[in-house]
């Protein structure tokens, strides 16, 4: 296929976000909505997330955690009580007054005032701090680990599809613990099983790092984080984990009593991952003819375009295309079984076919006269470059072949991704040439450079001077010198323009 | 098992009510939060509720509808629109009016007030109205088929767990077409795919109908339900189907070009179901022990108890508990994987044993020394009386077997809330009799009476008069005279007191 013009316009190199606009507009995933910042998430995209949902959800389970459903609303008493908590989220919160709706003289009048304010959840950490404090009483209680599904609100002024909505929807962690020690293992646990879930299923290479005192959750002892690099070089935050200490425990009064009878508060811990996560895949994989999905996350594997254009013969390609779907869906890839579908819409081949390139599908077989006639069929994979058609027998369409495929895709896209942020994360050994690397007319990447951990007020002017924050920090192997305080360090930063 | 105490304090006979909360608090699926109205669903009732969506999302995706995610908020004004909507919602809307809180003289206020209030979502057709009136252009866009899986908030001031909460989980279809006749023909589609769900799946018997004009969904045309009997003869309705006309689609403009490029307004409908259900399975198959659940909505079917109270032992009965798990979750019943538990905890025998009563899962396996030495198990089907134990040989628990006693218990729920239901449905052919049916001291049952369609302020005074409510009119095989006018009639109105 020969095809001068990208499906997006403009391309990556012209206008990144616009053309991460495009591609989501195209694929058909997402729009924004009548209500500020608020978005509707489509079938194409609403199926990714249920793909993300039960892979993560599995991991979740199999990891011990059982999952419930905390109310919506949480009274704003219960937010006050946690100072940081309250002050990290204070300029975001949606807030319920009013119960009912009167009508005076034709017109609607809000009625019902509530004698307290109710804030939808921005997160959940007070409200399951409520119910640990009736929940925990003996050390029989813990570990207790349970996990919800849910919609979260933080008003959003400057709203990107997936990346920042006033609405979106999450799983939120929350487990509490008889030990400091237990409770900062199971942190790291769950960071783990996102950065494997991320990696394996997503194609998405991370760096995994502690965040600093500065990008911490508000009301945390410490945060852990998985940050990727988009194709523009900005880091995006992929998932996060957080020990709570005895912040929140305090706070809530959640206190066990241990083997000997005497009472102490729990260590508790909280991690989550967002829809947000979508526009990172979007912004890792996607090219400039639209959305790649990879095949491990993908919920629909191969789509059949049957070339409807000679009416005697219509019959019999779809048949054939039938015959083809039964064939495939009987296969299994990454332990699930291969999803098909047969495009039937009175549409142009081409037309189809560029349809679902924009939708990144992972392989499209093409169907005509002549496919049927030879018993052929005409592949199309949607990494390959150019869109390179392979023409192939169906009796070589084995299990084999097509998981061969897919595999290869998914490898590819890995391979990829890794290679391009292993190219753009830079070693800095000097302050100055942190701010060489900065001032670059492009954004160059991700910087590394030994770091002490103490200087925040350091890390602030950074940001306003440079527009950078530190993603993470990353232990070294040995001590090393900070290069802006020659203090000795056991820590790199890792520095980026982030979303 | 002799036990002359029931688990469940009040018993049903003496105060249903009380023993309803009781059956929800000892098997631990749900509670009460601090805030009016809503509900903590706890992991055995959330699994509960895993379970069904599972099962209805894929007969919701067989049926060829897609799922999406609108937002939680909707503009007032959007609401307004459809006067009978609003109408039917105005008394329980949560409204946000602010977004922000500021600290003043350490005191927190409200800000950034909206210019218009948003409301919370107490069901979607207005949002959906507006998507739909952008989305569909032409006859190719027809018929539009989705569903999103979403909480709602409709303001409760005399909540009960699960049947009536301010905020609720559901799942709400939304599709458009292209003629009355094809939409009327989607609405009892799934009113149909309702029904064989909730009778095949939790063994709950149902009354198919059409609600009266009095009980229709506020816009709608025609609402259709299914009603069950719960054990205290009242009703209950588990799922509406809604055939809105052109109701919403005249209001919101959603209009299509047809094949001869003549403009029409849509047919839509609506549909739901919600975590109401659940209340709906607790009241009836539970019993004076706790909740039964049946086998093919269970996320665990079967628990395996190990009897710990010799030391010496405890080790080859454990080892032996597991090589039971093994061979047993190597099963299929119902299309899905057996789901085997062991309860290792540092309880009792007698009290674990309880604990599973309580929380109803459809077979209990005691294993004890003696089991392990004899290589046997004492196995106990939670819906036969007395909890009587059967001791069969581990080599007699094939699949055959151990599958035919989970289905004899879906079988033996299903034929008895068949029968009473079935036994509590009076046939009345007298207006005087329907006064003395209901005017009995306790709950009699449902009546079925000869109707005409017209008597809506009849209704209204049966509703004052004697607490009842029409739960759904069916059809008569033969033209028949209402009991009240005597006007020849096509329809039986079933008369209930409802939950």
């Amino acid at each position: 296929m020969t095809k001068q013009k990208t499906a997006i316009q403009p391309i990556r190199a012209q206008n990144y976000a616009q053309w991460y606009q495009q591609v989501i507009k195209l694929a058909d995933l997402a729009e924004l909505s009548s209500v500020r910042g608020c978005m509707v998430i489509k079938p194409w995209g609403y199926m990714l997330w249920e793909s993300i949902q039960e892979q993560l959800n599995r991991r979740i389970k199999e990891t011990g955690h059982e999952n419930i459903y905390c109310p919506l609303f949480m009274p704003l008493s219960h937010l006050e009580k946690e100072a940081a908590h309250i002050k990290g989220f204070a300029s975001e919160c949606a807030l319920v007054t009013h119960t009912r709706l009167v009508s005076e003289d034709g017109k609607l009048r809000l009625a019902g005032e509530l004698a307290e304010p109710l804030v939808v959840r921005p997160t959940s950490e007070t409200t399951i701090g409520e119910l640990f404090s009736r929940w925990i009483q003996s050390h029989r209680d813990l570990p207790l680990l349970i996990n919800q599904w849910a919609n979260v609100v933080r008003w959003e002024m400057r709203p990107r599809l997936f990346l920042r909505t006033s609405e979106f929807l999450w799983q939120e962690g929350h487990t509490a613990h008889a030990s400091t020690e237990e409770a900062q293992v199971e942190t790291l646990k769950m960071l783990q099983v996102y950065k494997e879930f991320v990696e394996r299923q997503l194609a998405i290479p991370v760096l995994v790092g502690e965040k600093t005192a500065n990008e911490r959750f508000p009301g945390a002892v410490n945060t852990y984080c998985i940050e990727a690099m988009m194709q523009d070089k900005k880091a995006l935050q992929v998932a996060t984990s957080h020990f709570l200490g005895q912040n929140f425990s305090k706070t809530f009064n959640i206190q066990f009593s241990n083997q000997d009878e005497q009472l102490s508060h729990v260590w508790t811990t909280s991690w989550g991952i967002s829809t947000r996560l979508i526009g990172g895949l979007i912004m890792v994989h996607s090219d400039d003819d639209g959305f790649v999905l990879p095949p491990r996350i993908a919920a629909m594997h191969i789509i059949i375009l049957p070339i409807l254009h000679d009416e005697a013969k219509n019959k019999a390609v779809l048949a054939y295309c039938q015959q083809l779907k039964t064939i495939l869906q009987a296969m299994h890839y990454d332990g699930r079984q291969l999803q098909v579908h047969i495009d039937q819409r009175d549409k142009r081949g081409g037309e189809k076919n560029w349809d679902w390139i924009k939708k990144g599908v992972p392989i499209r077989l093409e169907i005509g006269p002549r496919e049927q006639e030879h018993q052929t069929v005409s592949l199309t994979r949607r990494d390959l470059p150019h869109h390179q058609r392979t023409s192939c027998p169906i009796s070589t369409l084995t299990s084999d072949y097509i998981t061969g495929q897919l595999e290869a895709m998914q490898q590819t896209l890995w391979h990829r991704a890794q290679s391009f942020m292993r190219e753009h994360i830079q070693f800095i050994d000097h302050k100055d040439a942190l701010y060489d690397y900065f001032k670059q007319k492009s954004i160059p990447g991700f910087a590394k450079i030994a770091w002490h951990k103490d200087n925040s007020q350091l890390e602030q002017s950074l940001k306003e001077e440079l527009g950078i924050t530190i993603r993470c920090l990353i232990s070294t192997v040995q001590p090393e010198k900070c290069c802006f305080t020659q203090k000795e360090t056991d820590v790199y930063a890792i520095f980026a323009k982030a979303y």
